[in-house]
């Protein structure tokens, strides 16, 4: 079977088409035959060889995948040959907190990924997804989506009539508002593109602001709240952009940290104090959130916005688009 | 100007139409040219004399109404004259947890009322209301919306996705469907009647179900849900219908404890232990919580549901209506 | 080796010592010796055949027990030989929510039980214990301590100065006044015997009642809390002492529903409603639960309270004294 | 009446003793007698002139005082003539989230402070304090030990058992410490001075760091948590402390944000990301949460630290003392 894999090093000139031995699974396990991936900006920190020491090549990259069970292992239950399923971000986070371990178990990161034809995962790290989706669909949602529903539901509990700042039109940020909105909340969204921002008002979302071309688009947002601010902020940039959001979320309102795009600056957290923000840290979630966000999905008939779909032989391409930034959605593959 | 006030005792037979002075307005206080008001089943309590030792005639009635500020008090910044309000159930819960004070200030109950064409009230109790709303609509959100809220979002922190569990067709519950929906959950409904099960389907309603023709109600509700039970009840009927919430609802559930409807029984909480169910008591709620509320349904564009609306002067034959239980969301009183 | 069992029926005739083949321990899993166990009420229900058309004989009867490991099965890296461990009440309850096939998990109940000389169990459902405690107290844990740490931290969020009111003087009523004095809340505890009301107060009770000589003990827990009412309730009666509880807990107060001593009755929910109460039902805990209870018992070098310790050989005598209602804390059995 | 107030700006060089008219209580006021004040690092910053554009002479200094009710105003029921009282530090933040009204209703900030013989509030700012306190003690409680208090029980939650990091020896840490240790916690504590390392083991710190002679404290602090880090970290430091404070706390662990003492700079958020760190900012508290803490204040007999008293009149010298850092705990002002 073919894979994807980082040999000898990270980097795009390391990453190669492999042909690795077809799995078998062991007690517990299941093969499953990958059907699509997506890709995240966390693979793009995992090929410049930026995503910590604990991760290291050869490694088959990817954490986002979902296919069919071709076969199961002794003692498995939870999935039979024909289901089918995505795969768990953190194959070891099924609940409760997170922990080291748990941590040290991501796809595509500290384990191998979901870039192949193949792959053999522990049976209760496997999710089945809702019927209306495709693989194309359903594997577009173990990180972008896992992500903003921990924000907005788990650590925001976002009610009806709150309002939820995003940034952008990556996969966090529309997955965020199709919960958003599907949670009664007004969404206030940002863009550095016009057209982007007409697809995102579109989608759903209440108000969008160009951050080109309204650098300090914190005004906008708390004169769109009477002067209160967003009562959450889904953040994705990080300490560039942490500033402006600092400013424009409401006193004893949530900043959901959920990536650091602009970089790995510093911010001034004084203002957050004198504000009593709360400042949460977001990283995934657990296989429990990935199951009730499957059944808002089903019920909602929610479909993950897919920009384009490469072919799995164009990986490279695909980073290369993801890096361009052109994107409004989910990069994926198809794997067949 | 003209009240209706129970004098000498309680029973319809005391409840009279009277000419009262004309309030002013005190130090913080407001006085609102009362426009409509709205029944709860708490009213029909409260004409039987059994609504607790503290609540004495005479004693102007009804909880819920909405108007128009005319003339406010020394000190007043937080509404002027013209300003559309409705007012709050408890009058001194502003915000935080419930106390014995803050419960001693409902209106139509601890102190006077709203069946009145004029009231006079602390500037603090006052709600401005939703633009769209007209005064109808607003007469009908203070004590059936805020409890139905109260249970969803505070107690229940309900998600999208999560099923709701409700019964019948009075405020409380044709609230909290609204209010279900909008927040993306899925709803289960009961009601004796075929014709109100179809327009509780026409609102959104998921799922519905003759509780008439069907009293072991929990074995749908489970098999809806998978065999797991409702995430959350709306628990509306008491003594009579919580062993069957109890049943139908999930391990670790949530049953938002509001009325009493098929009287003061007893029930084996045996069940709820076992099942590691929370039973929540919920009465009402804040001014907080009335605000929040009022932000959502303005958002939504929603409405409330008002079954009928009657004259001031039919405040008799509307207390009647309220008792056959005929109705389908609220009913209402025009009072000019 | 040597266990006791239901063998062809419950009750107390049907309970043998009998002599099982040892286990040797699979994938996953672990043998401990059992060097103590523990009785709680529900070993009596079991006794009574009382626990559930899930519960069958043969059954190795109690879920709580201690001992050493003393072999290890493939892949096992929680646990090694040599190691003092408890075994969790569920053993699939890890962390998280409970759900159905955790709550099937439950030893001496759902699967067999501790009151073995050996048993072979996941390695996931082993607690390694505090140092400073004994087989014999580290016994005394996994059901009745586990049961006051969620009623009091995970479910009552108990925080000092707060006043928690607490019945009788059975394990898990003592476990909870010390986890409660632990966390620098207020104890208000009942007895029917003055004696034990003094062990009671030698132990940190702040306030004692006799409630066979004070049966409204409401009144005097409405009194010394300034007529306010106790924040918590570990309700350990049931219908019989609900109806007290609900007047003696404060509005908005919490009562952790953990018990039904006094049998299957009934009681009028309408006090909660009204006073707005939460009545949260409790059995057992996770595994979480007990690990991070068992950091607190460590720093605090917390001794659970053993009443008595009998023999292994006295099963029934054991059984018969929980049912005499004489004892003070737990019963224990010496296993070796 | 005597008075310290900034006349004609900011600096002590405008911080001047001056004779005021004595007040005289209007509707819902009170006028205390006060007897004692204390400092915080909050009243340093205000003399510089840096605590913000709202905040302008004169002004009377200080949010922490203590007195008597000597009057009381047209229907003020919540206290009398003769009733010892503190006074809470936000006026209007009584419970509830805070919101831009509550915040700007700060003693010594927004509004004038305590330094002065007599002040006149609003009843319901003034809160009765423990029978066991001074004056002095009393004083020492408004800013720094709600603000402790906000911190590890409302938005930590902290349990017996869990780490409690504390920083330094100055009012918040020496409050904290009480707490945490009251509440069954484990508290790890750092100062520059092994003479106050040794007072904190004598209050109970349960382990103790010299962060000059070990800069990166957050090796011991994993060290002594088994490599996990600590549960809950109260940041006095801000910008200078909070990378090492990122490194000490656990995986999803707790920072409560309440000083920026190392000043204003910068900190890079990436770690707070990755290990899903919440960083929430504390501005004070309500008076629900002071009148809690004084509850169990009262219930524990416990003490604050006061360092120091000056008299009324030295009020430049206990700034100076203040600035020096060489307190531990607080430094209070006799008021007559």
């Amino acid at each position: 079977m073919r894979a994807w894999r980082y040999e000898g090093g990270f980097g795009a000139e390391n990453l190669k088409l492999v042909e690795l031995p077809e799995p078998s699974p062991g007690a517990g396990q299941a093969v499953v035959r990958v059907r699509a991936c997506s890709l995240n900006y966390r693979d793009l920190a995992v090929m410049r060889g930026a995503y910590g020491s604990g991760v290291k090549p050869p490694l088959v990259p990817l954490s986002d995948g979902a296919g069919e069970v071709v076969a199961v292992g002794p003692g498995v239950k939870r999935v039979k040959p024909g289901d089918r399923v995505a795969a768990a971000f953190m194959q070891d986070w099924i609940e409760g907190t997170p922990d080291d371990l748990k941590a040290n178990s991501a796809l595509g990161g500290a384990i191998d990924g979901m870039m192949a034809e193949q792959v053999c995962l522990s049976a209760e790290g496997l999710v089945p997804f809702p019927e209306h989706l495709s693989f194309t669909e359903a594997a577009a949602l173990p990180c972008a989506a896992v992500t903003a529903w921990h924000a907005l539901f788990h650590c925001g509990g976002v009610k009806p009539g709150e309002t939820v700042l995003l940034q952008g039109t990556g996969g966090v940020s529309t997955f965020a508002l199709q919960f958003a909105k599907m949670a009664g909340a007004r969404v206030i969204q940002t863009s550095s593109s016009d057209l982007k921002l007409e697809r995102l008002r579109a989608m759903g979302a209440d108000e969008v602001i160009n951050y080109k071309t309204t650098p300090d688009w914190d005004k906008p947002v708390r004169k769109l709240t009477g002067g209160l601010g967003a009562d959450h902020v889904v953040e994705v940039g990080g300490a560039g952009t942490l500033p402006t959001s600092s400013k424009a979320v409401r006193r004893a309102g949530h900043i959901a940290l959920i990536g650091v795009l602009t970089g790995g600056g510093q911010f001034d957290p004084r203002l957050m104090m004198i504000k009593g923000v709360r400042l949460q840290g977001i990283f995934v979630g657990s296989r429990a959130m990935f199951e009730e966000m499957n059944r808002a999905i089903a019920l909602a008939g929610m479909r993950p916005v897919v920009d384009r779909v490469f072919e799995f032989t164009e990986l490279h391409e695909a980073l290369r688009y993801m890096e361009s930034g052109a994107h409004f959605g989910k990069i994926c593959l198809r794997v067949d």
